[in-house]
């Protein structure tokens, strides 16, 4: 399946955020989990494709810390399960895309994924993901 | 199902942008449309739950060209399945957050929609949506 793999939403206080998403809006909370190499904590919504995360520094140095300080809370990138990663990469690189990732890296799940830049995306970070090919 | 209906992209040229998705990512596009009445020509990529969806102003005086001046293209919404709209908004009233509409509107598919001002959702402009009852 290729399409829209999630959302990830940035937000300073991860529990006033889920309060608001699973309390308020009523939405199912799949899991909370901690990814101390980038110091972030995350709630994830929903299951398989078309989740929604919600992403919050766990200190004052995590990246995410410093990109809240710059444009503030709200929606962050997106990722999508694209066919075919490397032929992505190259169209982009030959397009002159800037990117973030040169070369795919692991990702959850066995998959791969590159970041392309905002600039590159018309003006949305881009997490693109290809998937373990299915036996 | 509640969750994630679609997320709204933001772009200036719809057609570079569909080139973009479909031609580079590889994703499936499945409908272009115009909303006259939103000035607004829109691509979808997928079906059902988790879309992705293209919006790009048909002329100057659209209020998608007033946004794209003021911040430029990029992510703009993201649309909640909710089980219980009239639920979410007294809540968020309740708290004291800002909505865009104070009661529903009719939506697509004979939904009811409802969008919540990114000031009472943590930064993020939110279409609440909910669906007609299955019989």
């Amino acid at each position: 399946m290729t399409g829209l793999d999630h959302v990830a939403i940035l937000v300073a206080d991860l529990d006033a955020a889920i309060r608001l998403y699973r309390d308020v809006y009523g939405l199912t909370l799949s899991e909370v989990e901690e990814v101390p190499s980038e110091q972030v904590r995350v709630a994830i919504f929903g299951h398989g494709a078309g989740r929604i995360e919600l992403v919050s520094p766990t200190g004052p140095s995590s990246p995410m810390a410093k990109a809240i300080e710059k444009r503030g809370e709200g929606l962050h990138h997106v990722c999508l399960e694209v066919p075919d990663l490397a032929k992505a990469m190259a169209a982009l690189k030959a397009g002159g895309a800037p990117l973030l990732d040169e070369v795919p890296r692991p990702g959850a799940g066995g998959a791969q994924v590159a970041f392309v830049h905002p600039k590159g995306s018309r003006g949305v970070l881009v997490e693109l993901r290809q998937g373990p090919q299915k036996a």
